[in-house]
């Protein structure tokens, strides 16, 4: 068999990491998919269409690593940039490959299917550019050189990267060279120095310092690093409910949630209190901090981003997170003094018969959190509800509170639950975002993946009620029969359905989940129409607001 | 209540001819949203997911004249890009209306959620210019002009445009001004009249001229004008798979479908040996000519495009469609003599106790066409198929054989349906194709429409299978129970199912919906998985061979 442009590029994404690559078939990507089944090490996920496709590998990312999606030019390509721009804005890396018409095509311009029909083939691509960190169009002259270098840029950025691949470029033959690619990252010693003075100056007179562990920490998986920074200083975390996971809950230095106004009395009189707040790879978004009602003084804030440091006197854009972190652990010489109040969550609850409200639900189900468990929450009443959770050890608290995109988490789902089939993955999701994603599922039964999937049902886009038109007819949806949507998909006996409306009910569901772990769950949770966390009641509030 | 720049951009859609809008709420679009469902002469159609309602909005358009889409910033408008851009191809005028942060929110660089957490608010629409012939940023000031430029720019191109509309600009009082805008078009005289002396020198010489019409036909309206060129100057003509509706197929100047190699023998002998093909408003792409296997010389081609005259000596962009047409019809001075034989389609087929084929399918389904009905086809055999069946008087046919989105045709029977009521629409399409767009029949049972859906259940996507991986694993699908969704999506008596595996079974599939024109109809048909019409299998191996 020949060794193809093809072949290099599903190892080089073996290398780094990626053992099943998701996406839809399409012409212009066919051989090309060939050449994916035939290989070894990689596996082909075939989805029912492209955005959940691309959903999908930054699931599979955010646990994996690293994760990749191909799709045909022009129509498969533009229906993943929401998903894309989604793995960017939240700093998930995705190689995003589209399968292209020939060079020779191209070159004569001619109208084929899937263009705009003006000889024109580089508009898609450049499209891709705000989203992306960084492009390559492949030709079998530049493969060993291109490939590579978007592969590293995605894991050095942790963001998506754009490849276009001709159909043609990918069955040419290629002699892999002796050399590799390896990307030179700037010398930032300067830089380095004169963060790790301002951070020592800075905490030298801090009386009281907090660090905001935000979503780079988990991008970066630098969860080590930070939690030897904090363990060494004796510095307190936080979390944002962008970056949830990023620093263990169940560790004595820990003292809860972060959400500005809206946060726990003790949690944000603590940071609101602070004269020393490091932001350690956070982003003080509105919906991360109820609208930007962060009670600290922004000059009390040192910003210690990926590539950029701002102490509120220099910004320096350049430095990597992790070089930060492990600079800041061998440089600094600080203990801190202050006393704080490590996280200790409500108590365990009872079940009644009552009817399950979103506080209790929210409550109960993180008793049944176990260690290691990947939970998933919908940006609507479910991640709000379930950023309050306290993590068991290992788990992994998946969202997408930055970009927002409704539907997200039940096409991540499938990506999350295929990165590592021996982790119970946990969906929370409402019935207006399992709408907009629902066939999802379907290639989650043809998986024969067994993730568990709570669907509450409450009649309609309640985080949109929140905001404005509680009883606008826009807010409404369809009433479809959830629970019956595994068996139209395909699913016989592998998924078990359930039906719940009271604590009681939700509690016996939770036991049968437990005794049958070798079945996909599906469990429609009813609740009323405008029972709402309390924090997102504020947050809605502070989003109405802001856009008056 | 204060008029505001949100009702002048619905007057004006309302003005264009616009009722009904598609879109999904978002909370940047929620107070407009508002003025919407509001607005005495607007109708907010609610989809489940912006794809499907960007599909939506290019049926009703087609069917309309002109559609508009509301969708939220970032989430919302890049998950419509795909379908944008399908209307580009295909020349259907989409106003696509993204709701976004305030001004406000946008000059301070907030990290808001919906964005890519960066402080940039210009990405996204800088990502529609290659997929939209206008761009607007909507502001007070320049609303009453901006608004009706874009407007007008889409029923002058026949493209879309998309409007960036800040939530609080859209609540921003506007005091109507008596002044109209109305866009200048050039003056093209000299083009016309070099345009004309071409064309008329050629007639003069030609011993057997012919014309293709094309999808410019459909999207300009231009019937009447091609029809009359047609009938005073005695020329036979062809359509396009891609355009066909663009001449009348009971007319007796029209002589059959033009497929390249694969047209029916004598169609092909007419064109292939033509001496003079008049391109009206046509696009000879790979799909419509399989693979340009057009027998005829180009050099005895003339290109009448819309904005494109190209005799091969002299290429000139710039004049109108409907100006050439009408500048042909006031100015040319020929009669064609050569004969020509009018199309005359298949007699009645009787069907029979066997399994039904793609062939006795689209026979079958021909007979039960009816003049009125608007008929769309998904690009697959649906397609392939009906494009050979023989449309009746005032019948609309519709389908995306350049832009080619597989799942496109669901979302867009919401908005055929909806622009036109009175109209039987008959949707034909495969299972691969209903599973990446299902979620749209939810809301035609929320609508309450009825329109008629054959989906032909075979097993995967058989389109691709003709063109690479017959057996392929790619190429499979989950199977789905079909004709249960209706159930499962909410529809209680208001939607009859069927299943349907023979040839009577259909005919008597048809007899019952003729019976129960008040429902809307599921009929699920079963056929063999390789089984395709011919001429898809001779496009495939095209397909195939370009790609190498």
């Amino acid at each position: 068999m020949t060794y193809t442009v093809g072949h290099f590029l599903i190892d080089e994404l073996s290398k780094a990491g990626v053992d099943k690559t998701f996406g839809v078939p399409g012409d212009f990507n066919l051989t090309f998919l060939d050449t994916i089944t035939e290989h070894p090490d990689m596996e082909w996920i075939g989805n029912t269409n492209e955005l959940n496709a691309s959903y999908a590998a930054d699931g599979y990312a955010r646990v994996n690593g690293i994760g990749a999606l191909v799709t045909t030019f022009g129509v498969g390509e533009l229906s993943t940039m929401n998903g894309i721009a989604g793995a960017y804005a939240e700093r998930v890396p995705v190689v995003a490959i589209t399968g292209a018409p020939t060079t020779n095509v191209e070159n004569q311009k001619k109208y084929v299917h899937h263009t705009l029909g003006e000889g024109r083939y580089d508009d898609f691509r450049k499209m891709f550019k705000p989203i992306t960190c960084a492009q390559a169009y492949i030709t079998q002259v530049n493969a060993q050189e291109e490939i590579p270098r978007v592969i590293q840029l995605a894991m050095r950025e942790k963001r998506p990267v754009h490849i276009h691949l001709p159909i043609d470029v990918a069955a040419m033959p290629l002699t892999p060279a002796n050399h590799q690619v390896s990307l030179i990252e700037a010398d930032h010693s300067d830089a380095l120095d004169k963060m790790v003075q301002s951070v020592q100056e800075r905490l030298n007179q801090a009386k009281q310092p907090v660090i905001i562990a935000g979503h780079e920490i988990n991008s970066f998986r630098a969860h080590e690093a930070l939690q030897t920074f904090s363990e060494e200083k004796h510095i307190p975390a936080v979390q944002l409910s962008l970056g949830k996971s990023a620093f263990a809950e169940t560790h004595e230095n820990y003292i809860g949630m972060y959400a500005g106004a809206v946060s726990e009395e003790r949690v944000k009189n603590y940071v609101d209190g602070s004269d020393l707040v490091l932001n350690i790879g956070a982003k003080l978004t509105d919906s991360a901090t109820s609208g930007f009602s962060y009670g600290f003084n922004e000059a009390d804030m040192i910003v210690i981003n990926h590539r950029l440091f701002d102490d509120h006197e220099n910004a320096m854009e350049g430095i990597p997170l992790l070089e930060s972190l492990n600079a800041l652990n061998q440089q600094i010489d600080f203990r801190n003094e202050a006393s704080f109040e490590t996280y200790r969550p409500a108590g365990r609850i009872e079940a009644s018969d009552k009817e399950l409200t979103q506080n209790n639900y929210f409550n109960l189900m993180n008793q049944f959190l176990r260690p290691g468990d990947v939970i998933l929450a919908e940006q609507g009443t479910s991640f709000f509800g379930g950023y309050t959770m306290k993590l068991p050890a290992n788990s992994q608290f998946i969202g997408q509170p930055l970009w927002g995109s409704i539907g997200y988490t039940l096409g991540a789902l499938l990506g999350t639950q295929l990165a590592d089939k021996n982790r119970r993955n946990i969906l929370l999701i409402g019935d207006g975002s399992v709408q907009l994603t629902v066939q999802s599922l379907s290639t989650m039964i043809r998986e024969n993946i067994k993730p568990i999937i709570f669907c509450i049902n409450n009649d309609g886009y309640t985080v949109e009620r929140m905001i404005h038109g509680e009883d606008a007819s826009y807010n409404t949806i369809k009433m479809w029969h959830y629970r019956d949507l595994p068996r139209v998909f395909g699913a016989e006996d592998e998924v078990v359905t359930h039906f719940v409306e009271t604590e009681q009910q939700l509690v016996d569901a939770f036991s049968q989940i437990t005794n049958q772990p070798d079945k996909m769950h599906f469990i429609e949770v009813m609740m009323r129409v405008l029972d709402a966390p309390d924090n997102l009641k504020e947050v809605s509030k502070a989003f109405a607001a802001q856009n008056e």
